[in-house]
């Protein structure tokens, strides 16, 4: 098994680099805050200094940052450089479909393949490697980690060679969480200022025509009102929304119900602060409904 | 068995009528267009020329029918006094949550109890007996309707002793519906214009985060872009959006997705007309985007 | 001068009665509250305990009330037959074009003329003469109100013969109004989030591209969050905004800034009730930015 | 007088540039198709091929080109380090605030002010020199400019010691403008569509409620369907509702109307092209009502 450098050990990453060394690979993992390290050298990994340190030339990167940004300063040309030839980088992060494309060009001028690899599922189900894998690619940089990708996920979609489609994948699955959060915070605070039980009209199409792991678990986050601490942050959200928003304006796509979303998170956020969880624009509607 | 008085035998009132004389209940029918009765007289019903003709005294009366004005029509004050003392209107229609209140105290004037008993599912569910039902009203009225609920659905959802109740989360639930199906609708068209294959995008959400009927039956629509012929017309689908907007108005309830929605529904009712199916919202949303 | 029977006498109405009557018109009056009419009698009005009694057989019914249902109450059958052949009903209110439609023909079935003139202007311009008045009707009907419109309106702008054009124009004219609330509303939050000062915004666009009465006279107040007491109730605009909502819907015309609107509204009266001033939306706005 | 650098001869550039040229102004221009330059150097300009050789150190660079992009490239670290200490750049394009808030701090390292003026008015206002003037620098520098400012102005609005304060207002004006051109395409196609003819509507507002430039010149380009050749193209209007999103966005600013608007261009854009005048959201507001 080749070696892996692993970057970001926030709640997702570090659940996943923690399946990765438990399935024996040889980890080495570069973290800001090098306390998050801590449980993965216990078992096995290597925490190093400086992300360059983390870099066997030839082999393997996978990260998983909080946004655009942060990969970018992670994979920068020296990181990349030392990569080299044969090196591969598999993106996991939600990161912009315009900076996976301008990714691509930046690592094959080192030799780099570039893999994204974004992925759906919390960090419960990072930690029981249960995560969904939206793949883009090339054919060899797929089958390389496909040993990487059974131990950390429980299905493999294939979005084809271009990276960029597994990001862009990643955002609209994203937009489709957020806005059955707005379908369902809007139809719940109609039913409510008609007196009608949140709990009951919840039963209904949770065990019915939405009988599926969204409105199941954010029906229920909405209907108790229980929208801290956050599991997702409502920052972490509205900076998706802003990324969908962006890939419609390249693309000139409109998206009525994206537009709406940037708004309400805007106002959530203005009024209520990053931290709660992305549900929270739920709290939001209720009050704009006097309740 | 008591006998029952059925109104309204379009594609789910037949079926539902159907089931209701295949379990053996003495069933008089009227519908505008005759014909339309007679699979039902071959298999037992009686149709009537009138209305009233149809209403035992102090029976039941079941109602299936387009809508408000529709409803209204059938059930006037000759028809109510008819039924009269110890009669039971089973209202079954998407009818506004404002029509159910009315028609509360209309019908009390009668001595009739009206039961808001409105469903979920297209015709073919409606055939099995596979509708889901939320219903509101008396208790004696929900225990008389037992066994006539247990024919046509599969699960009964209760929203208490107040009608409109059962009429508000019916249009939640379309609501919830139609968001999903804009949802949907935008999400793929930003895939598409991204060149990335929407039959993957479909697999991945509606095998995963999304695995329910609305998502897998929609969606498979959508990106098949079989918008007819219609199941559910778009027509219909304007309505009870307008009913939705109606009730949000009445209780100050600002709902942007609904908003959005309803100008949707119009610009496709403006430009393909009212013949599309529901889903026909996303040949809109395509068209928006150049596509 | 023929005899005018004028219902409503509210800020607008009040004082457009005042200039008929201090042209000299003999004009009967009735209002549900009698003391509002007590100015018009000192000056020479008549005041009538019944609205049939102010009804001259073959004369002219001016109205101005508050929305359709008080037009259609006032303006029943029993009037119309008193009014009868020959008579003509000039109807000032902001009613819905289907109010107006619906008027004609009941109208015509007793000889009676009507001609649809709703107004611009705020109760000042009520007061001075100066209304801007939007006609529709007969042609013999202009002719015959010409001189009551030169005592009420400083000019008349004529739209054919069809009476509710001319309520589709007071709607899209109170919709452009509105409109340009929102968009100063929005833009000068924006401005004060960004520590730029409000006022020298105001002066530029007031006094530059938009040098006219809408947008000095309603960005003063919104400068000044001077949202009370009202000129123009919350409550009255969005009743406006509904208007121009089921008048859309009816034309199958999507018009997603109207449907904002009506949301805001809805906002503004769930949380800040009806007694605001219509500009009371900025309010609501500064609010969704945090301010 | 002291020399001046101008950079951008578009159609505003161009004609800001002569009025300097004919007040008597030394100025010096580059432009990337030289030709434009042709008709300045003929009264008196110089035309140079690189930037930096228009620069005279310590002297004024004037800037009048297309976006944050251009003006970044222009005013690059070795044209900046020309005009070094006691320089002054005063940069009269739309461009964001965040460029601006980022330029100040780039030119100080060069002893360069940086002073926003950005403009109102079209190419016949500028080559009048009764351009609007939205001013924000250091006092030093407005004074140092007043003379040019009374060349090319016929008025100057005054946003304090922040140069993107300027931005923000500028930005926030062209928004009140596209939101007026929104709202009038949304009122005029629901006039047209109930049979109200739009030439009279225009005229009402047009000359009382709404008698200023925006209503008058706007309105009457959108009753007459002329949609080119652009005065001022819906790529750059799209380019300026990306601004004010982007600077609502970092100020979290909630902007329905922008959202609006921005998903309005964008359609107009994936259907109808960039080489329509902005006016041209118009024709996709008409096309969504079926007209």
């Amino acid at each position: 098994m080749e070696p892996i450098a692993f970057f970001g050990l926030g709640h997702m990453g570090g659940a996943m680099a923690e399946r990765l060394v438990d399935a024996g690979h040889d980890v080495k993992v570069y973290n800001r805050t090098p306390e998050k390290a801590r449980p993965l050298v216990e078992k096995g990994a290597t925490h190093v200094d400086h992300p360059a340190d983390a870099v066997t030339p030839g082999a393997i990167v996978v990260t998983m940052v909080a946004d655009d940004h942060a990969q970018q300063s992670l994979m920068n040309d020296e990181v990349l450089a030392r990569l080299g030839k044969g090196g591969l980088h598999m993106a996991m992060s939600t990161v912009s479909p315009a900076a996976a494309t301008a990714a691509v060009e930046q690592h094959a001028r080192h030799g780099v393949d570039y893999l994204a690899c974004p992925v759906f599922g919390r960090p419960d189900a990072a930690a029981a490697g249960k995560l969904w894998l939206a793949l883009a690619g090339s054919d060899g940089a797929k089958q390389r980690v496909r040993a990487l990708l059974e131990v950390m996920g429980q299905g493999v979609f294939d979005f084809g060679n271009n990276p960029p489609s597994a990001n862009v994948v990643k955002l609209a699955g994203n937009f489709l969480i957020v806005s059955a959060i707005e379908a369902m915070a809007e139809a719940l605070s109609l039913c409510e200022k008609n007196q009608v039980d949140p709990e009951g009209v919840y039963e209904l199409f949770s065990s019915t025509l939405f009988a599926c792991p969204i409105y199941k678990n954010y029906g229920r986050a909405i209907v108790d009102q229980r929208f801290s601490p956050p599991g997702f942050a409502l920052a972490m959200g509205a900076k998706d929304v802003r990324l969908i928003r962006d890939t419609a304006r390249a693309a000139q796509v409109p998206m009525p119900l994206a537009s709406l979303l940037e708004d309400r998170f805007l106002r959530s956020l203005a009024n209520d602060g990053a931290d709660l969880d992305w549900t929270g624009i739920a709290k939001d509607q209720r009050e704009s409904a006097g309740l």
